[in-house]
């Protein structure tokens, strides 16, 4: 028997986020149907990120036990044979057979991007959160530094969080304009509360309008109230990018460097 | 009566293309709809690139005539609000009441776009061709170079043309990466055959991956032989980029500079 790790991309427009749902397909039933039919027998993944409907990753991890010959290297292909175009597993290997991906320490980078125009662009709308007003970029960075640190995040979480406590590290956060239109939020912490990154985005996008000034973020945090926060920006604009196991304080160091280039 | 001109962006992914068709939506009679029941009329719009099924555009030309009160430059927020959300309206102005966007001359941009890597990305599927092998760009970019000048180019034109002439004049030609996994081929002319650029595109693949040497380009344009050009590349990696119609003498001169910061 063997313990493999799949590192999953997907375009979550479609689906209804990664978690088996009643209604609406999830990403998670599509890769269980994959390896199932590819390993015959029935097989369910453990995900170590249960991204919300409609949000999208480029490296979500799940984890699945198998009785195969087939070199761990090799199952990326041949589930990506079954799966839909907007589902692709981007590498797997083994791991050892105790390994889960929620009970490990791990950091995750997050992003949240945003398009700023006159008229939204049809060949980004899938992918990024439209906004008419043009954004300040340098007030949105002050901002994202308030983040930085531990916190009880109680403020930026939706209701429906079943977390035990609501305090979270966040490593690195910061915001760049990667061209006229597009704004980028990258973030990247030891784990985030239900909707936490889409409400630091919402936030971070009033004080790209200047309804919230960078020095009054850190009042909002310690007040613990979800109604001085921004809004929940919307999924379309969230991906999952990464989650860290290996070289965790090196990734980490590398991520407050320069979160943008974190290899 | 007004001509109004429209610069149009959509993703064609579920069009079957620009112009109407028997079976499958189009670009063209989306417009038309939304265009009719904004001014209360029917209306047709006249296009000035009928680009085929899947392919995307960030800046096709329609225009069409009206009896309003409307200012030229609001017609676009107007006809936003009836259109979906993968066809926008990103401009629009009054134009001459003998204005052809076909009649008129012209330079055209086109874009073709390849994603380089052992597995495709879902968030790139719809705007790019997925090429698993990597591509040699020097090889790509001397290639390219062949291209440039007025040319018979009965070689690269599907069959179903209803071209007078098969000569064309290209003003500028380059590719490069944009990042990692990502080839951009840019090209500019003063009009292109049924699937030019998709056959273009398909025959710098094949010298990316060195089939054909860039120097066997010349010949291979000067046989006038389909068979001995690349074959057509897919369409969603196509791109309508822009249609120039103002200062074209100095816009093509800024291409020829670099066709990649083409203002």
């Amino acid at each position: 028997m063997k313990r493999i790790m799949l590192v999953v991309a997907y375009d979550g427009t479609n689906y209804a986020g990664w978690q088996k749902q009643p209604n609406g397909v999830s990403i998670e039933e599509k890769l269980n149907e994959a390896i199932s039919a590819q390993f015959g027998t029935p097989i369910e993944v453990i995900g170590a990120s249960r991204t919300d409907s409609g949000v999208h990753s480029s490296g979500n991890i799940a984890v699945f036990d198998a009785e195969t010959q087939m070199p761990a290297e090799k199952v990326c292909y041949a589930l990506n044979s079954r799966l839909p175009a907007d589902i692709v597993v981007r590498e797997s290997r083994e791991v050892p057979a105790d390994f889960h991906p929620r009970h490990v320490e791990c950091a995750k980078i997050y992003e949240y991007r945003i398009y700023c125009a006159a008229h939204p662009d049809p060949m980004k709308v899938r992918y990024s959160y439209f906004v008419h007003n043009s954004l300040d970029v340098d007030a949105m960075k002050k901002a994202a530094a308030f983040f930085v640190g531990e916190h009880d995040f109680a403020g930026f979480c939706s209701a429906g969080s079943q977390a035990r406590t609501t305090v979270r590290t966040i490593y690195a956060a910061d915001v760049r304009a990667t061209d006229e239109h597009e704004i980028v939020i990258r973030i990247c912490g030891n784990g985030f509360l239900y909707n936490m990154v889409r409400i630091i985005a919402g936030t971070l996008i009033k004080v790209g309008m200047h309804s919230i000034a960078p020095n009054e973020i850190e009042g909002i945090i310690a007040s613990k109230e979800r109604t001085l926060a921004g809004p929940t920006a919307p999924a379309q604009g969230l991906r999952l990018v990464e989650i860290i196991y290996n070289d965790l304080e090196a990734r980490i160091s590398n991520a407050r460097n320069d979160i943008f280039d974190a290899k």
